[in-house]
């Protein structure tokens, strides 16, 4: 399958170099690490056995790549702005679009430019950082839920599916996408969040007792927001305590968010914080935890 | 009347150096300032007027001062498990201690130590700095609430409460000092919280709306659970508005608890957070965005 990959961060490296790893025609958007990966590949530090590309196909406009079948969308969603102008040259008449980027709005707004009958969403669940120039670091998980979130969307699905499959990532295949993206923001609110805005990793907030509370109950407020969204079936209150378990496993990760607040970029407020508290007022869900987070991230931010 | 300041911070300085104007008789707990107050004498660049006390009685231990008609009481509350080495040499038979600290439980913690029939409690609401060494700066209000808490104290407030008119000190009398201090907590919260947190005035907090409507909403659930402690009369919804308005006029102004955090002392978490949180939910008032706000100032805590 011939693959654009649109935002080469920790995650569009990481499924690009698997996809390409599989046998895949891969192409990757890339800005930072060009000239490191043009000229010397890619090295994946990775939990299940490193490995390396010793040839990418860098590029650094979209134009230079051209149609492909499938466009894996990893931008920051702070560049959601930029969909025309990166992913239209990639786009022929069957290109299907999948989106991985965090939280809420991203689908629709790909949709509106691109139409519904290409985009599809997606969750990734996926522990990686950026290392030096040309490296990455695959430090857990992996795995990709994909799912319908518009009409006809489990038709794309099943084409996606078994090319994620086949390169070796877990890739499971669910009717409600939304339940999902919502168990996702369920971790992604509190931890990006709170790593981010106290510059700590994951194991200093789960370390007190007071921040993992707060953690636990941020959970709680997602969870109530979430079932308010009229989901196939509801989150349990239970996934909380799941949640925050799992975490403990994750020693001093670094969320992305911490990544963009201690590099100086923007952070991912609009679809990690903004869409889901605008969705769950809409439905009478008060966010009070979250709601507070988010006003505090606003302050902070400097760009 | 012969007085002792118990820790000559922003707030020490300024009530002291008021009193000695006025004739009193004054002697300065010091510590970092000791060499240039006791040497070069006492600089108060005031709104009101600036004015300059040659000849400061300044002291490292309390010691040296003996004992006094009134102790006011001007600590950091971290430092609180010093009252007793810091204030019971000051103390005689018929020693007032009045405390004008921030937050709840500093009377309850004096009279645990010294009766409640000698400690009184108080509300200042002052803009004030310190500047370099030898200098304060007084940047508005000064303005004290005196005020019975235990039974018989409106006896003592009304022998100290003339000390401080004659010395040109605003200072009104009130029998419900637990509403007084309630009514400062609703500015405290927010404001020292926030203001620590994102190591931002106070007019960059206000001048965003997200954390405008942020501080508003927490100042509610500060005035939820003050009425909730059974006050002689309640504090009223509307008196959040009127606070921020006030607050506007404030300018740059930075709260004691964001010159502690960039100066590297610890906070007064417990005074100002910690007890009025517990007094909330002993009453069963929920104060989410409360609570929030203080597990990430724990968070970010150092020290």
């Amino acid at each position: 399958m011939r693959i654009a990959i649109a935002g080469s961060g920790a995650l569009g490296l990481y499924y690009g170099s698997m996809l390409q790893k599989a046998g895949n025609d891969v192409h990757f958007l890339l800005r930072r690490d060009y000239e490191a990966i043009v000229t010397k590949g890619l090295v994946v530090h990775s939990v299940n056995g490193d490995y390396r590309l010793p040839e990418v196909k860098g590029y650094r406009q979209p134009e230079e790549i051209g149609k492909v079948n499938l466009v894996l969308v990893g931008l920051k969603t702070f560049a959601n702005h930029r969909f025309r102008e990166l992913i239209e040259p990639l786009v022929g008449r069957d290109t299907l679009i999948l989106t991985l980027q965090n939280g809420l709005g991203n689908e629709e707004e790909l949709a509106e430019i691109f139409g519904n009958e290409r985009v599809m969403g997606g969750v990734a669940y996926l522990l990686s950082n950026r290392g030096e120039p040309g490296a990455l670091h695959h430090l857990g998980e992996g795995r990709v839920i994909l799912g319908g979130l518009f009409p006809g969307d489990m038709k794309k699905v099943e084409k996606v599916a078994p090319v994620f499959q086949a390169a070796g990532i877990e890739c499971r295949v669910v009717s409600d996408l939304k339940k999902a993206k919502w168990e996702k923001l369920a971790w992604n609110i509190p931890f990006n969040g709170i790593c981010a805005l106290a510059k700590k990793p994951v194991n200093e907030i789960l370390g007190m007792e007071t921040s993992r509370r707060l953690v636990t109950d941020m959970m709680r407020e997602v969870i109530d927001a979430a079932n308010a969204q009229g989901l196939e079936k509801d989150i349990s209150v239970s996934f909380a305590g799941k949640l925050v378990n799992f975490s403990m496993g994750m020693g001093d990760y670094k969320p992305s968010m911490l990544i963009d607040r201690i590099e100086g970029r923007p952070l991912e407020l609009e679809a990690i914080f903004g869409k889901p508290l605008t969705a769950g007022k809409s439905k009478g869900v008060d966010m009070p935890r979250v709601e507070t987070l988010f006003a505090l991230l606003r302050l902070t931010e400097n760009v």
